[in-house]
């Protein structure tokens, strides 16, 4: 599978863009509204069929571009059943499968930043939303977060899969563009290196982080999956 | 090859971090004077040990964190032999090499953007500087840029690399993180597709870009290195 990594500079967000290098089967992971077009280039010129846009949760400090580019693609928009998007077209549950050519995406569910967090898996990569991020994890305190789910999904889901599993976040705050797990299991500093549950919890509890500035627009724009003028 | 691609949100600037997975040899391109902390700390964490400080040219845009990742590390810093730089150990040329364990890192003489631009080659990628960016190129009107030597670094010798070249930039301002030579052979908006030398040269002298807001700093600092307290 082809990974391209593209940025949104004013909400700091990663979109990714996967293919199938045989087929030219695309999925498109998190895609940014005001990024339609560039992404939309981007596609064109790597001869891409794209056949699922795929969210890692109902986002707040972004509205999707998957409404869009669905209109100008025909794919699939697809997020966790939890999410009560009436917008996307499958609604996916922990160990769902989509295929590009002979390749798979797996969906892992991982909630704790939100009720209705997946992971996309694929040989060799995780793309972890914002659950897992590189030595951090996503905030718990709004949209159904939950220290317990967190933690659980980081420690018991995420840091099982192999250490050399690269992973990709949907943000990054500093700079850097993917870890792997056996990094994270070792210096993430939220919950690496075996750190306890109540030592996890009293951190998440003392961040005091502002809501996000887009939370009013962006949640309910991302459950009409981007497209504000329907 | 182990690559790792760090970001500076403030200079749109990619570091690069190399290194070989068996002796953990490792090297820096284009390091930035205010990430220095951010880079060590990652390189601590990987049990890496420094041996190259490689900058692709002398920036006009940043710092470079090379001095003051040389003092603690004891890396040697190289830069091209026309760069007239007189902090650097090392003073390259075209077709130098440089060993990470048993991994080989090539310098390709790419001038253009400056006078002294080189382009690192490993196994399977490309790390262009401010000669080759995504879709497009670095600017030719400072620094003793050249029309001439841009087309020149683009066509005759970075579009000659096998197609499936991974390329890295030093910068982009649109979000994208990596190409492919094919790609940028086709769809390069300034040299690709077999764009003729005088049309190049129209775009190029049309851009009425600014001076670098830092550029009274950044050259004179890395002149020094980086190393501003000497």
């Amino acid at each position: 599978m082809k990974i391209r990594q593209l940025f949104d500079y004013e909400t700091w967000t990663y979109t990714y863009l996967l293919w199938d290098e045989t087929t030219k089967e695309a999925a498109v992971i998190d895609s940014v509204l005001e990024q339609v077009d560039r992404d939309m280039q981007h596609i064109e010129e790597l001869g891409l069929n794209v056949k699922y846009l795929l969210e890692t949760h109902i986002h707040a400090d972004h509205i999707t571009g998957a409404g869009p580019i669905r209109k100008r693609t025909g794919a699939k928009i697809a997020v966790h059943s939890k999410s009560g998007s009436e917008c996307a077209d499958i609604l996916t549950n922990d160990g769902d499968i989509f295929k590009l050519g002979e390749q798979e995406i797996k969906v892992m569910y991982t909630p704790g930043h939100t009720d209705n967090d997946s992971t996309y898996l694929i040989d060799g990569a995780a793309f972890t939303g914002d659950t897992l991020l590189v030595r951090d994890c996503g905030r718990t305190d709004f949209q159904l977060g939950s220290n317990e789910n967190m933690y659980h999904s980081l420690t018991e889901k995420l840091f099982t899969l192999p250490e050399e599993t690269l992973v990709f976040p949907a943000h990054d705050y500093k700079g850097f563009t993917q870890s792997t797990i056996g990094e994270e299991k070792q210096f993430n500093t939220r919950a690496g290196n075996g750190k306890a549950f109540e030592d996890f919890s009293t951190i998440m509890d003392n961040l005091n982080l502002p809501n996000p500035k887009r939370i009013d627009i962006s949640v309910p724009g991302n459950l009409q999956c981007g497209d504000l003028d329907n």
